[in-house]
């Protein structure tokens, strides 16, 4: 038995020794390295959480969820509830640094899911075939679909603690949603997940505190704008290195920077212990350098980010007319003297949409005592759900804080 | 008027622009980059939190101080109240990357306090003079002496803020220490600051928790076991940079492997502008690349940092016999066959103290209401601070585990 | 200067000195002897706070709010400030013991605001004249209408306290409101209160989190069925009274069960005076007493309250059908002995409405950067608040126990 | 499974249906009408919080500690399980009303310790001997001497609930323990509870939380005043009541007034149901009757209470000299014209003790790695507990607040 601290639920113990054992790997200590919210803390700036902290914290949710069901008399295995930590700890292993960013540029056609199979296929390899049983449930292959919905579904113990834990390392006070409650008025009917009728309340609540975080924290637009100009430095830095351009980056983003691996290269042992070993410092670290390149373009985007002079960004409802920004873009290239080419690493736009809820694919289900289950967009009395969880899309544009007010 | 939000206070409103363009220079920015607790976060892993937002947090508590003051009628001008908030803002912005390992390794004799001061010289220079005051008053040239007393003293706005930033992050709940009402008992009498008599038991419950922090986060042996590595790590890779052996570094932090920088070179902007680009992330990805390279010493003891697989360390209240910690240096250097030198990277021990409270220099005076004045030791009844003050010391040795049980 | 301690917002400052007088004054401190919520303990057993707590928080909140909006330039005179104080102060100083169910019965036609107002006169004679203004802003017919709406309207600081400090002590988390971001978002426009464009997501989060207190507390079955109960207890006792019989009660109470008293008998000293005597424990103190009186009805529903054997109580969307509750009455009448009349302090049926937004009348006003201004429910880009604002009838219907299901 | 809301601890899960049956016994709902902090609501508004709440609390931590000795391999069995959780439930269920007050006036010579044990011994008949183990335990007659210890020793379960709970409802925030820590530390040896080794800072944060619990809200000045002034208003009722003077109270407290019961009426039902019938709302209805009474010194006394017009005391660490205070009581006598004997209800002095800690009798033993068991007041390196831990005796006077600076 084992007790770490955590300022969300005071102390998680860890019950089973192979859980510490996954916790030491490499694997996943990596992850302390690599940030829950990316750039978020440049906005606020108690946002340093890990991923490795994420993932232990779900595992303690997932382990209270399985106290409940147990005392409901679900019957849950210790073989499966096992099964479940494991499956839990694990879902987020194949993350890189700012994922996001690296799937559209280093790392392109390989999503972060693919490569959590990957490693949790490796490590099963080192455990002797003792994750088996976690992978059949994260790839819901296992017969109590349940247990892969604990792991994966609208109400999953990922999504309990991220929002939890996001908003309680931003402050955003107003996101935290009560992962007790919801846990306690959890049950299990026909092999799925249910909430029981008492908790109904707790879930519209649930619902509309994703929506802030969405719109508070997620899509913030300082953040957005942030999170844009980092994919644009990696662009035009993976440019550079095409060009053959020199540039400092350690052993292992240079890797990425001057190849393009597919995601079958990912299956060569090399190319995923390469990836092992990228983090948030070897980003940062390398733009420091990238800030004082020759190149202007790449020069001027890396500084915006390391010194926090980020773009200004504007967000509207409708798309942006082509002429306005046309104008502008012009208007940035030759204040620079920089080509057609250059300039889309400085102003850029494009748009958001926060897919909080899909309803259509997904649903929570109520279950009444008297037995009937509802979807909760049919069981809230008098609330529109549906409204609320209707995807929103939104327009923005990005350039230099100097231009502002002047096209 | 900008917001922030801040976990432990809710909000912190910033009300002078020049804080804000304080914030935003890049001297304080890297600050985003420096964790406050090191290498804490391996034990407790919520503990990532910055330089930047601790430096943050104490002006907050700062202002709520002087307004305290205010309404208890102590006279501060609005000069001086901004004088006072960008000298607790700007107290820590000379530290570098793990402060305390890198004065041992790469900027030998050379404070941060030092650099501190060298900084804000130069943001004074650029803010032209905006910053005289601050400076007299870090510095205690100004004749109001307790504004300094609350940038600098027992009761300082940094260690109420840092205590209480300390034991929320790590999760350690009862190392809070209730900065609310300590801050709601201040007073000034005959220009020193003093506390209120309601507060006594506040006092002493501050300094139970100061000991408890030391011990259970400061000092945590496991910490200790860490921070004493990276020392190595920085003692063996600079031994090697000396020999002239190629180490894998971003350009800054070459800077420091092959120079050897005396206070005097800081003094040259070039030498103090390369410091103030130096971050964790440069450290980390560096030390990332040196557990692969083919020095022994230096990638069996990187690899130990960078994937937890820490030293074992035992700690006890008296000197280890010499024989003892002989024999094991020489089985583990049998054992690796390494020279007598390289050893020492690897078996280690020393001895640390919680310097916590030194009570002959610097005091915490009680005033009555009768208008008697108290060192917190006399004035407190029956409770015998002095023994809670005096520093313990205590001694600890530390190898690889492998060792363990067999010397 | 007098600081309180309160476990919500820590400390509470009080900085007139007749605002002091005021907590002191009789009428005030019996406040400290009625609780917030009546009988909302018998389901949250933390729920003991007093109209006494809630007054003096809401006035903090006053404070706050009047403190950020002076911070954004709104003029407000210090005159004002104490005005604003005092109104909040003293806006439910009329409310007695249990004041739904004693205006149901005891003190018929007469509302606690009109009592308020009779209180706050008083007062302002005491104080010879100091609250003029504080009786103006509370009337709304003072000039700067948006003093008036602080303490009275959608968003004013009594809603802001209640649901926060009845979501705290009934340990209903969900229920909490981020008032310190709602207070930081206020602005007036054209004299009226509006929330800043950033406080959007608040104000849903505030609405969600509203209707959520309706149905888990103040609505909750159990204490609806209580506060039911405790009507029929009034009811039988003050027939009993008007029929002659004698009755334990304290002198006040009994003056309110053995006479009749108007609005115009309110205006006299003595009546109101008699009022102000009256709280919770007479009423606690009879009931325990006539839970052994001789009358059967009365004995029997108080010993249900004191004794917490509350009825059955069901609640449903539809009335139910007048043949069924008929056939239960005469169940219970027949299985008691008990006559028509009697059997309707035993049975009774009923319907409820939660009342927590009237978008028609009273509207919660978002300002855009662009200085448009649209109300939330045309603001909110998604979110359908019409429905959530739409008032709920439910039914219901109360019987002891023992008869569950067998009619 | 049953669910209860509690602001500190989340929510409270009672596994047990006996359990059930006894919360919803009359004996334990009476506890609803009975504040756990008697008049200290004064001085901390939101400290109306009872004793029943405080025993289900108990209760809760009792639930916790035997899940944490279970996971430690610690045998319990089952019925050993529930026997402990009632043992705490019912530990306070003979407290009366301002049991300290009473104890000293209307039913001297009766402790609620005693009642305690004659009411669950009665429980126990109700229950058909259902109660005999945890009578047992309660009593330290059961073999498991930890059982007992976990109900009532230097670290049971009462204490660290009822200090995170005053403290946590007097606003006190300095007070709190942490529970769940000190918990997650227990552990058996030699059939005694013990802390393990790396709670030893946690203990010494709980001595001194204890001692600043005392000075700031058990022994608060104010508080001292209120209830040594509710002492002398059941003095004087009591006597007139032996004089023959009519007075206003509910039967049961007339009851008390009128009677002087030893401890071996309460052996007879009559007695003890009185007894039980007894709450705080009589004493309050009552003493609000009497503050119109005809006797100069009842009512002045009860105004002072019912009013908040506290008497004023000075507290010092000497006696206070005899002839000082009979000036004083002269003083006041001949001011209000009454008699050497009524003075006295008016004029007291006395002195209180913090007896928060006796280290001889009852230790708190800690547990090495090693096997090592030592005493908490040895094994503090440097902390000397001795002092914190021995009483302090200090002496007050009362007195009206008109006689202030007269005499």
């Amino acid at each position: 038995m084992k007790i770490l601290n955590d300022p969300i639920y005071g102390f998680i113990t860890i019950r089973y020794p192979i859980i510490l054992n996954l916790i030491d790997h490499p694997y996943f200590q990596r992850l302390n390295r690599i940030k829950q919210l990316g750039l978020s803390y440049l906005v606020y700036p108690g946002a340093h959480h890990t991923r490795f902290h994420h993932a232990i914290g779900a595992m303690h949710l997932m382990q209270n969820a399985i106290d409940v069901l147990k005392l409901k008399e679900i019957e849950i295995s210790e073989e499966e509830e096992l099964g479940a930590l494991i499956a839990i700890l694990l879902h987020d292993i194949g993350h890189g640094p700012f994922s996001h960013a690296l799937e559209h540029t280093l790392v392109k056609g390989v999503s972060h899911e693919d490569i959590s199979i990957l490693l949790m296929n490796k490590l099963n390899e080192e455990f002797e075939g003792k994750l088996d049983l976690s992978i059949e449930i994260f790839r819901n292959n296992y017969k109590k679909k349940f247990l892969h919905q604990l792991v994966s579904s609208q109400l999953d113990m990922d999504r309990l603690d991220y929002l939890k834990r996001d908003s309680f390392y931003s402050g955003v006070s107003e996101g935290v949603v009560s992962s007790d409650r919801i846990i306690n008025m959890l049950n299990v009917h026909n092999d799925e997940l249910v909430i029981e009728e008492k908790g109904i309340y707790s879930i519209e609540k649930f619902i509309v505190a994703r929506r802030l975080m969405y719109w508070q924290v997620y899509l913030h637009k300082t953040v957005l704008a942030a999170e844009n100009l980092l994919v644009r430095i990696l662009k035009r830095a993976k440019y550079l290195a095409e060009n053959g351009v020199e540039l400092h980056a350690s052993p292992v983003l240079k890797k990425f920077l001057y190849n393009n691996y597919s995601k079958a290269d990912f299956d060569t042992n090399e190319v995923l212990e390469a990836f092992t070993q990228l983090d948030d410092t070897d980003l940062y670290s390398a733009i420091k350098t990238w800030a004082k390149h020759e190149d202007f373009t790449l020069s001027k985007i890396s500084n915006a980010l390391i010194n926090r002079d980020l773009p200004k960004i504007i967000i509207q409802k409708e798309p942006f007319e082509e002429t306005r920004i046309n104008g502008l873009t012009k208007l940035v290239k030759e204040t620079y003297s920089i080509s057609d080419e250059e300039v889309n690493y400085i102003v850029f736009d494009s748009a958001i949409t926060n897919n909080a809820y899909n309803a259509k694919e997904d649903v929570i289900n109520i279950k009444y005592k008297n037995g009937d289950i509802l979807n909760i967009t049919d069981a809230s009395d008098n609330f529109n759900i549906q409204s609320l969880t209707e995807p929103v899309k939104k327009y923005f544009v990005c350039y230099p804080k100097e231009f502002r007010g002047k096209w």
